[in-house]
């Protein structure tokens, strides 16, 4: 018996597709088609702007990028007997690139049009295009630097019910209203604009594109975590919140530093993945998987020996500002201070930007008690260089 | 010829060591003894607490410990011929524990007395005691693990200029300002109280005393780090700020998870380590290593093969509250999230949370980006249970 | 530009193929096609039988298989540019099954037609299949194991010289002349039966078909090294014998254990390998690479954590004779050790022995210079148990 | 209470040492204490040698070493309540120097006195000296490598029953007999000359002096297995033949590679060792453990990334011969590739050879079926060279 395949055409956008697939989240949205538990099946992706970036040298599509299409979603897929409260298991068995596509791009979002972590300093919009042999990147546009992929999607997710829907709506406009002119925004709002909803017409079509949640964030559903680890071989246990929890997965990375630094993102790419789906009933409560996805890594992601670790803690770069076990600010440091270090390697600040962005770095939480200062670290893999970077002692 | 060698006797308080060693931060303390460039040298340590935590089944020595005593460091050794603007290279040869004291703590603070990472779901102090076999640790207080120590020192650092001691209390005071009344404090300020600054005395010390910084963050010197993949093995490049670094090294933990987020913290001992210092000369502006240490993680910490990964979003708990991008939040959460699932398998939550802060479990930004939710992942080594704890399938 | 690519119809024997390869060694087997040093090509490759197994329960194919046929290989591929003298480099950039054919074949071969490395305790055919979810291999006829494949080609190499393929068959012949009646056979010499050789003709056929060397065993040029590890990733440094070079490249496993012991073989399947050749000139002497290919192993192998080892030391299991330094025997006997011990947890013999052939054990030699026993050992990797095999201690 | 501990006077012989210490086996040496099951003790070490080799610069003491002497050995221990048929485990918690004893040598034995792996190619006597830094190990005798110890016991065993002594002794009896005056000897048969038998006196320790197995192999007891990942963290399961078992261990390495290939040894060591026992009665049987000893190993291993790998077949060097599966002479051509590709990078063919005997190598069965050849490899981590030693491309 043929597998089911929910099929992308490359030359075409997602609402032209066969399956049209979808953009936001809502539980109205109409299942592509059921599978049964145990059934393998294979979802093809396209990248997460739907086709707008060119493998050229220009960053003005990065500038200019639509980010009210993001991110095209294949799915739904509706599980065949799988109901709320249950544990909806999902094996990622493989994950790969298309033939007719061995390329993937990272870049720097604007200020002015999505923005990125180190956003105020580097507001302008950068894009490097990386491309493959085989397991490998390389970059014309981020030199001596070669890494096998830990290719993964940065966004998979099941189907919230209408109650989590419009608490998540709920919550996000009360940040948004806390400065709604902030450039660039603190979240991204429900809207109509640009909306794909799978099969969904008329009336039905303006109330799921009016209510249905932007499908940026990470959220109990999963969605957009953007785990540069949850690759092939893993195992993920989704809690579920609507009949045939309603799997959707996209936004595919051929590789991922952590945190995902530049926005845009890690290498993006289109592909196809290889799901199998099983159940465990009543798994919420069995095993309080109730907030959010856990998972089990698989076990072929490269492995490295020799990392060069930078240290940031969370006083402000800019005001020299004291802040309280500030996490984020700390890891900002982390990155800040890797990139300075890299800039005397040979690279600019953007390119530096980027590589973190796209190479298998590791960020991680040090110390997070010790105040006021939270300590994050963030690990560089020598072995991704074709050249030496690490210090030299006088001799 | 013998190796110089900071001696410990575990009987006596850190005052009444042959060499006092010190717990406040300031140029002014006066080194122990001085190396040379390429020599290797043996720090003795004393537990941060100075032997305030007793082997037993009472936490109350935990809930009542003198925070104004820690971290009692031994040091600080001077580097002939290194200056500011060099790195000091530090090799960190070997570190092991003492045959006499085969055991260390890990405790929750209390909420009035230090408080820990979620002080507001584990208020009241608690103590785990974990004993040693070799490489190995257990607990009668937290059964069915058993693990190899990755054993660090969790504090490291050389002495600041006066300049960046004084812009250290600045930001510092500032902060607290804002909430001085806070349960736990923001930060700890200078205190004369408890302190032990080596072989200063009369008006030198009161002023150091009353100008030296609390050990308790990690800063640009390093510092209280916690991190602990810098193991044996590790080599760190310090950037200097006084003549001849003053290189201190305390807080030893047998392990910990990343986060330390008990507060009390990993698993607190007794010990010694073997260091041997190099140099770089104007190595800050070289490799623009600058504002923190840089450092390359030993080769022989346990690898694990295996891992349950949990999520966590930046909503607080409490109030269903959207925050922005905050990896503190999202962290707590993960953390949240895996104790939760722990109680599945039969700890009580105060186990779970020391287990997370004693058990080589690794704390992950995910994604930083995705607005308006940061994404941190808690990863939990299967193979340090003695229990399969992964979840089962429906047959 | 279109890759160029050494196709494969899944349906037809070698010989029907539009690229008809070969199964026999000699430098007048004529290339397939040339490709340029940089340049990316793809090699599709049928099974090493040239589909003379099914996918069944029944091992008679296994057992009357014609060994005449093996190894039916794709290529040669003529470098342009390469000379005798050089190292032809070959980077395994990816490899895979075809998705028409997801599973593959693991058999003993009977002693009467093959035999294997346990032939004296198990001289009966057996088989069996595996099946392909992702990268994850199962079996219906070796229960409660699961593992990630290290997808490899058993046989890559390049043609031999006139004189090279003279003193190959030389040597051979000398030993088959010391027991030309053994069964099984000590080696496999010259036989026209069953020869494919690319689009040769006629008298030239009939010369090389006389003339050239068997495929079973690995040589200088490479060939059947049936190494694991040479796995997606690697970089192969080939002694050049010929001009172009001439590679060839088949056995595709899916994976295998150190030694293959079972014969026949690891998880044999047909599949498709990507390649990208470079050349060092006049690399044989600069590097001393000469008597054999040597290579670097790629970065996505599954690494596994904890094993169960067995040692075996190299007196004759039979006779009790002592052999010296034997470490055929010493590793026979760590494999008779492992099946005893596997045997307790449920498996036959036979089920014991083809997942030692199957799985990715490893195979190390211990001690090789203690008169006058050889030690080596079998490192059977707990993780790919789906029970718990490590013995357990007296409460 | 205190540990029991099995004490070493560095500057005595092992026959007069506090606890005698023995270098043969025989179930009638007297055991030095005995211990409980769960029971936690301390066995210190001499070298090997009994304190022969010295730190310079002459291998003349290599050249005329009195090989009667090895091994000296710690213990027995005899284990209460372990009988006949029952599995001894054994956990090895740690393993380390003496701190007044930071060195170790590697030997190249003369082809007239014990000889080597390679001893056709290298007949000589040499020596180097290793010293160590903490976890590292570095040479003035082989510069330009630094590696991480994975420090074990060469050699730990149990005693054997008397009737498995003389069938140890009849087997190498008859090996030897095939060629009594080979140099070097194909084996060593029991010679009172150098004997050490504990506390035993008289009578007794004639007897036992006569029929006294040599320690030089590895045999069913374990014994001499030479393992270099038999290291700290690891569990052995030994067969049990006399009643309490005891156990004896020794001949310490700091580190070694796979083969032990150069004899003397891996980096020979004095130091310490501490154990942990426990039983599965009846667990011979009940495991089929019962050829020879398993093990998990344990998990704080170095880990390297990166390698370049040798192949080597089984055709003599020097006669052009074919051999039949031979994986001795497969290993060896491993060997004599990787020396002869490492004196390209600097080293003469002794400190090569020196380096794989010492540094942490692999050795590995790759096809041991593919008549006639057997396919062995031998694994150099690139991380222990302080130089980029992988060959380079043509630009």
């Amino acid at each position: 018996m043929a597998k089911k395949i929910f099929e992308i055409d490359l030359t075409k956008k997602m609402h032209e597709q066969k399956h049209p697939g979808h953009n936001r989240w809502h539980p109205d949205i109409p299942a592509a088609f059921s599978v049964e538990p145990g059934e393998v099946f294979k979802m093809e992706c396209l990248d997460w702007t739907d086709g707008q970036i060119s493998n050229n040298d220009d960053p003005s599509d990065i500038e200019k990028v639509n980010l009210k299409r993001v991110h095209v979603l294949s799915g739904p897929v509706h599980v065949n007997g799988v109901e709320p409260g249950d544990l909806l298991v999902v094996d990622i068995l493989d994950i790969g690139t298309f033939s007719a596509h061995e390329w993937g791009f990272n870049g720097i979002f604007a200020k002015e049009n999505g923005g990125s972590f180190l956003v105020d300093h580097y507001p302008k919009a950068a894009k490097s295009i990386w491309d493959f042999e085989g397991i490998y990147a390389t970059s014309r546009h981020v030199p001596n630097v070669k890494f096998a992929g830990i290719i993964h999607p940065g966004l998979m997710g099941v189907a919230p019910s209408q109650e989590m829907l419009d608490e998540w709506n709920r919550r996000e406009k009360a940040l948004v209203d806390t400065n709604p002119n902030r450039v660039p925004a603190l979240a991204e709002l429900p809207d109509p604009d640009s909306c794909v909803l799978g099969t969904l017409k008329g009336a039905d079509f303006d109330r799921v594109a009016k209510e249905g949640a932007r499908t940026v964030p990470p959220r109990e559903n999963g969605g957009n975590c953007d785990i540069k680890n949850l690759s092939k071989g893993s195992r993920v246990y989704f809690p579920v919140f609507v009949d045939g929890a309603k799997l959707s997965v996209g936004d595919l990375h051929f590789s991922q530093g952590d945190g995902e630094i530049t926005f845009c993102g890690g290498i993006e790419i289109p592909g196809w993945i290889e799901l199998k789906v099983n159940v465990i009933k009543g798994g919420m409560e069995k095993y309080k998987i109730k907030k959010n996805p856990a998972f089990q890594p698989g076990p072929v992601m490269p492995h490295y020996n020799e990392y060069l670790v930078f240290e940031g803690i969370s006083v402000n770069e800019f005001s020299g500002d004291q802040l309280y076990l500030d996490a984020n600010t700390a890891y900002r440091n982390a990155c800040l201070n890797a990139i300075e270090f890299l800039k005397t390697c040979g690279y600019t600040g953007e390119q530096a930007y980027m590589l973190l962005g796209s190479a298998p770095v590791q960020g991680n939480i040090g110390g997070i008690v010790d105040i006021p200062n939270a300590c994050c670290t963030l690990s560089l893999p020598k072995e991704i260089f074709t050249n030496n970077i690490i210090p030299k002692l006088d001799e």
